[in-house]
């Protein structure tokens, strides 16, 4: 029997054309694409007429798939033989659950394959001019979820040692968390006067981003509504003010041409 | 005057189809290339004919451009009214000095853009089969740079500290530091038994991928000769086992067929 193959694919941050040409050329030979919300949905558009598109996360109190529906879901249509694409925000191995689908797979017999996406914990700093490494303010830099609560005791992410952290330390998924996350790091002693920046909407024509200290990051997320998605970055690197490169405008929100298909797949094959 | 702009852009970490569409039409629009060492050359190919293309880091004794060198250049070839791309192999914020590249046009007036790439820090281990993060095994992880000596006391990067790491630690630049960089987290209380990964030319067709734990490391890293680019993981996602997909197949080596200049603006516009 023919054997189908999942590619599990990274969409990258929200600018389209941070897209890799090698999910470019997944999404143009996918006959079933799986698609999360916080994808950029214009980049469908290179899937192939017939392409089977599913939106695992509706939102609005519409029906969303559950973990256990996704899996399902792949192994069903690679059994069938389908070439599937599973399409995730960001990069598939950070957070997300990229891990445990692939996991599934393997556990099923499914084929599949990882193809890695730009992640929002480096390109969304790096559009508001903030480098997470620099030679002389940050040797390391660690990525959080910031999903969990913080005063949760049975919270995987300790907070008394990312308090010590010298390095960069940047939170995914933490729009709603900002209080909490800068008041637990400030309680377990670092310092208020850590620079800090909030980027809404980052690498896209709705970008914000707002620099503060560790101090004022709290009442900043409030008076400014900050809403997912967000990357919430504390460190030095953040008060770096020189490196602005990137101005967002909203009248060039639908600038993207899509690659027709003939021109994708003479470009990468 | 027309003034011309620098691109400082990620080259991803080998695998040439992990370049983005951005960083495609970056190239094929380039009047002038300077690119590092660890970038896939092929990839040079997008460039026009009449591109300069300039070797920031030629290797085996000959003339290697200095940091002032290269920062010389971007602002000469700028103020001549260049497009210039400065390309460098992962993602340009993430060590690398992209960061202070920036800073030196910022103060010359030259306008530039990041293109962020494919972090080797994310899509080496994801190569290998292993996700950075995982719900039950990794809710952080932390990129650090293994260029410095841990043992010596001016080192930014705080080994104490990243002994107590609850979540898995990414070491690029590690491949001739693996056993000091081991010898000194067990020396801090991490433990032994801690699984972890060398991978020696990750997402190429020459990568080899090694599993140990923390112990065995230093020797495993002598007895198979790791050599640069290599990244060290360390923590429990290096312990799963099942998910290993992409199979290093050198006969493939030369299969990348470059983008024509002409299919890929039609891709990409």
């Amino acid at each position: 029997m023919y054997q189908g193959k999942v590619q599990i694919v990274g969409a990258g941050p929200g600018d389209q054309d941070l897209l890799t040409l090698k999910a470019a050329k997944a999404l143009s030979n996918a006959d079933v694409v799986i698609y999360d919300r916080l994808v950029n949905i214009e980049i469908l558009a290179l899937c192939s007429e017939t392409c089977r598109l599913i939106n695992a996360g509706k939102s609005a109190g519409r029906h969303t798939m559950t973990q256990d529906d996704i899996n399902e879901s792949l192994i069903h249509f690679a059994h069938r033989g389908f070439q599937v694409v599973r399409l995730k925000g960001g990069d598939p191995f950070v957070f997300g659950r990229g891990g445990e689908e692939a996991q599934a797979l393997a556990k099923a017999g499914v084929r599949f394959e990882i193809i890695p996406g730009i992640s929002s914990a480096l390109a969304v700093p790096a559009y508001a001019g903030i480098p997470v490494t620099h030679r002389n303010l940050a040797s390391s830099f660690t990525v959080v979820t910031a999903h969990e609560d913080p005063s949760k005791p049975e919270a995987h992410v300790d907070y008394a040692h990312l308090a010590k952290s010298r390095g960069t330390l940047v939170f995914l998924m933490g729009a709603r968390s900002i209080g909490r996350i800068s008041a637990t790091l400030i309680e377990n002693g670092m310092s208020k006067d850590t620079p800090a920046a909030i980027i809404e909407n980052g690498t896209t024509n709705r970008q914000s981003a707002y620099r503060c200290s560790l101090r004022e990051a709290s009442s900043l997320a409030q008076r400014e509504e900050i809403f997912p998605p967000a990357v919430f970055l504390v460190g030095p690197v953040a008060g770096l003010e020189d490196l602005v490169w990137f101005e967002a405008d909203e009248s060039q929100e639908i600038s993207w041409r899509c690659p027709t298909e003939e021109s994708l797949s003479k470009a990468i094959s």
